[in-house]
């Protein structure tokens, strides 16, 4: 009996965090080995599910690039990167989209629904979630910038206690689908919603000091400081667009951004649920 | 940061017991030394206002009767009682209403609302919340019997969101008080409500084989075999009000009954987020 | 036949100012004689649930300084006032708020409700109703300043035809209880529901010229003149919180404050549903 | 102020009769003398709108027969009778239609609104309010029975705090304006509003032993005896109509219909708003 | 099959335009030979009928002129005409009522049920749907000019599915009908529900240079334009009062306004499903 | 102008049908050539939307064979049939899936979107839409059969103005994907929905006497009579399914079921616009 009432404590301990983001939106940006990992899976699905019950409405936007690399070159197709950006001819986009939105959101839809939660999977075609136009630099191909998010989708799907799951597929105003980066996605989505909070998982601890030492985190930064590191370099590859996500996120509303590891079990409960949080806090 | 994930692990443990009692009702009958000791009343008020957080909706009634008997001393009154039932001439029951309805039940109203809930008290008067007619040993006085629960005001304020508090007086015909049986207040309204369960909080552990045993506690029984044990004497004093009540709101369609000791922190969530429960279980 | 024509002929006579109010929220001040006479307490229940029935929306705010007194006798506390207000001790407080919670509350809601209306009653603590802090004269002890009236609860009482009938106790934000001045409190709910109409009942004819001579009665004033007259001390006791509420409720935005004497038949009525009104209107 | 004390004692002695009939429908057949006396026709609209104000749902269907015999008059068309049935040809009905619905019905629309009503006037073809199909009579020509009352647009009227007043024009299925009888037509819209009361406004003091004699009012009548008295011949003329759609109305559920005079002022207050009533009331 | 086929062509290119109007308010002043002959009155309610199915919300305005004319002439009385305008005294407002209200409203809300829509008749008593004054020119009677649309109806009747039929008649402070022009009704009413077309059912094919020359048709006008052509004289006769008003409904907001002509079969479907149009289109 | 009042002509000419259906469910399979074929989809798109835009309501359930198949040999993966029936493997799972749900379902909600519809894709796992059982025939590996239809999700939609465009994939209790037969899901779609019509859009004008000769075509056919010949043999290979699903969909409910050509332009509006309709009907 001592272990119940052990755990009795813990719940009610999480009290005061319920309370506070009870009825807020929460935008979670899923991707990294959080995605992969069987186990971690499962355990992201019941913070999801557990968040949902106990009143907070979490939104989920994922990635999914390995499993596209590892499409495409099944299909003989060799992938091609500038500057991070995934070369997407329609070839790709095709392999893209069946990826994202035919395996990878789907698969997240049942694992929360077996877990009780009522999950829907959406892209940017549908209800036209996401509108987009093709990116400035002509060589990525199908590669969208973010025109709009039609937020009243969601809303509705919220009202009615669904989780939306989305994948980063933007339409274009002739109906074609267009390669989003998911990061933006999430800022964008998180912004037009007016989110309480947006974090990202990654495959790292937070934004580092030195990217070589995963003790060196940095706990929390303001919008500001993140321009200063970037400018400066010491922001570097895949945490450089997760950090511009940051920025655009804050700018357009929303109150805070977190960056953290995917890689433990139940990450985004202790993101939530303990006053210290895990990874990088960036604040306006 | 081992302890936190300790933590979220215990979370993601209750998710199974939220789920299944999201948007259920559980009538709490609140009573005996939890509403005294300063320590036992804070734990039961978070456990209430995290369940009512959790998606559950509870309605608590409370008793009373140290208070008034003390009330009563103080204003020269001596208590009388009849086979357990406190004889309410037209003085005592202005002390019973005062006591219960602007003492204990405000203070239950506060310590909720301290903790996040959003809690009203009630008594029978109001919205003809309780209907009753006096009981037919006239000797008692103004001791009533239940007529009709007034359910609709009650679904109203949990719609939105508010956790009803209800002290037991009836209210007759004429607009009289009548003092109400708080277990029997608590076994009627649960049926009102077509409650999930009713939950007793006593001073002893449940139903116990040997009521000086503590250690003979019956974990589980069905309403025939309380009629038996009734029948056999084998249910004594204070706990037969109970029983009774028992009955009366498993054959009005609750659900689940439980007797359990609110002497222990947390009680109330030990008996619905672990499987075993505690206490004893009555059922149809 | 002639009588009941007569009759019908006065009820079409009320039909302008039912039109008038139709809707309109008036919130009472109910205290002195009217309180406490048997029978003038029955005329001012049929008046405020016709009220109710003709479309207008009654809020009762009580007071009962006499039955605290009374109360305090008998329980051999001695009543102590500064400039009018009671030095509310902690023992004091319990007395004030069991009286006025646990008594005139729910006499007048079971009055009401005799009479066919549907009453509730409320404090301070209910729904955090009336939030407040210690007013700064400290040697009062627990008597409160209203912080915010949450005027969302009593509108959803509204709504769904109940009268709410509010006992002037506040609450801190520890969750303590505060004795309220009844008239300011009348004033601050009349204010923030934007009632159209805060009326005293008083032991006087209203405000008078000569306070010795009920004939003085003067029928209308500004806001200004209650000023001045303040200012000259010619109003005195009792007197001068009602006007000192009358000017709060006028200057937060209620269209006309009425001081009348509760101690006439259907006195609301007749301020009510006549062109001349009776006591003294006060204006901006 | 004695006399405002007397209107005010008659006010809350209406109050039994409001708190029965608040939020009943109550439907009244409008006819006679009252629709022709500039001074009834102030009164009943009186009555008709303070009936609204104090929560009464009133409906109201009139006739028009004598502007519509002095308007073929001017316009050189005899009038026919069968039975006391007109008969409508085409050109007849045309005058019909205009003058019911062009100059009565929307006469009592706007003294109604002159009285701070909120009324809409209709007939059977506005929302095919009124469905009907040619009398088996082929020589009566456009004389319709009533097929079905679409109540769902009174309802929706009645909701949003309309009074509907009706003049009685059925529509064919061909979409022709078919003459129905004013009182079989109130008959059959109080049975589909399932209206708590029908009454007849009429030119005598309701159903007399003696035609000739308006001391021999019966003051209450079982549809039986109706039926026994109609055998008889007991019943004579115009009141032949009445007494049959009172049979309609009690049969297809609706609670009492009363059959009263119109030529007292107020005659519909004081059948409403006494014990005793007035004219004959018939129940089932 | 081929014309089968070909119909099915046609429906989809109507689809561009249903989307355009979809959700839409069209206000149509329907007048002129399209009022009156048989064949062309069944064109116009088909056509509305279509255009309510497919999601557009028309309301409709009508005139009646040489019905009230000839039934005055049936009367023995003479119409009196100023520039342009009745002259109506008591008896000829009682005329234009009955004619309006009981014949030509009824026959188009009979004809509009006939195709199956929901239609209603109203005038300005109706809700107290329109309010006037009399107007200036006191010689001119009971002629009113509009002070206010109580839009909230229509709005309601909208909602419900329903198509308002509305008759040009105004009610004063007092009750009174007034005689309203037509085609400034139908403007008022068009900006009262910011319509987004106001539509003039017309004699003609539209604004003409030269009126003798139906061929001299100008396709678009700027409201600055009509003002020249009104100061020139270029305008004349009935198109004068037509041109004023689509100069208020521009001014008031309503998108566009078209004076088309009601002779041919399905005029208003030509002016709305094509790009082209019909008649003349006036503009801000 | 002949042109366009041809045009307007034809358009009332579909009153009645768009009357008939307007507000009714109609389910629609889509699959064969007119899913292929880049024109024929438009077609069918344009009918769809315009379908939605004058009030009826279509719901989409999608095949996908050969584009899986075409998938399959990319990925060197060689499909296997038995009796028609697809042998899904785990591998040949992800790669139904993810061309049905990944590409074929948004390819569509894509160009309804284009026409102007609100389309949203979804599958059977989005808020657990198709919930199925592993068939019986345990060779034929990850096919299913449909236990339940979460028909709210889809009205949910329909309320909001969406068209719900459904991949057949179903979800196992275990959260598995499991491959169903579309004309089967397009049946029990079609009766959870209670639908009005049921459409198969085939490469067949029907059912056919004489599979060889399309001039052979059953207009219409009773329940009773398609089990007859599927007794006989008369009906073979592909249409075996969808006579199958005829009668699982006319037994539980659905009023109409058509079997037409999706190789002509416009076949949904000729089936529904026309009063022969194309095609084989089957009715109960």
């Amino acid at each position: 009996m001592g272990k119940a009432m052990n755990r009795a404590q813990i719940l009610v301990e999480a009290l005061p965090y319920i309370r506070e983001f009870s009825g807020k939106t929460v935008v979670i940006k899923y991707g990294g080995k959080a995605m992969v990992d069987k186990n971690l899976k499962r355990r992201i699905a019941e913070d999801i599910v557990l968040m949902r019950y106990v009143g907070i409405k979490p939104v989920i936007i994922h990635g999914g690039g390995k499993a596209i690399t590892s499409m495409m070159k099944k299909l003989n197709k060799e992938p091609k990167f500038i500057k991070g950006n995934r070369v997407t001819d329609k070839g790709t986009m095709e392999i893209v989209e069946m990826v994202l939105v035919g395996k990878i959101n789907k698969e997240i839809v049942s694992l929360l629904n077996q877990f009780g939660g009522k999950a829907i999977g959406l892209e940017g075609k549908d209800g036209q979630l996401i509108t987009a136009r093709k990116c400035k630099d002509k060589s990525l191909g199908l590669v969208g910038e973010i025109e709009q998010i039609n937020s009243a989708l969601i809303d509705l799907l919220e009202r009615e206690g669904f989780i939306s799951v989305i994948a980063p597929i933007g339409v274009s105003s002739k109906g074609e689908s267009l390669n989003i980066n998911a990061d933006t996605a999430a800022a964008e989505i998180a912004a037009a919603l007016k989110a309480e909070k947006l974090i990202f998982l990654t495959d790292v601890e937070g934004i580092l000091k030195d990217p070589s030492d995963e003790k060196s985190l940095i706990p929390g930064l303001a919008i500001k400081q993140t321009e200063n590191m970037l400018e400066k370099g010491e922001i570097q590859k895949g945490m450089i667009a997760k950090v511009k996500a940051c920025q655009i996120a804050l700018r357009k509303g929303v109150n805070k951004v977190h960056i953290i590891s995917g890689k433990r079990s139940h990450s985004l409960l202790l993101e939530i649920f303990t006053d210290k949080g895990i990874g990088t806090q960036v604040i306006k």
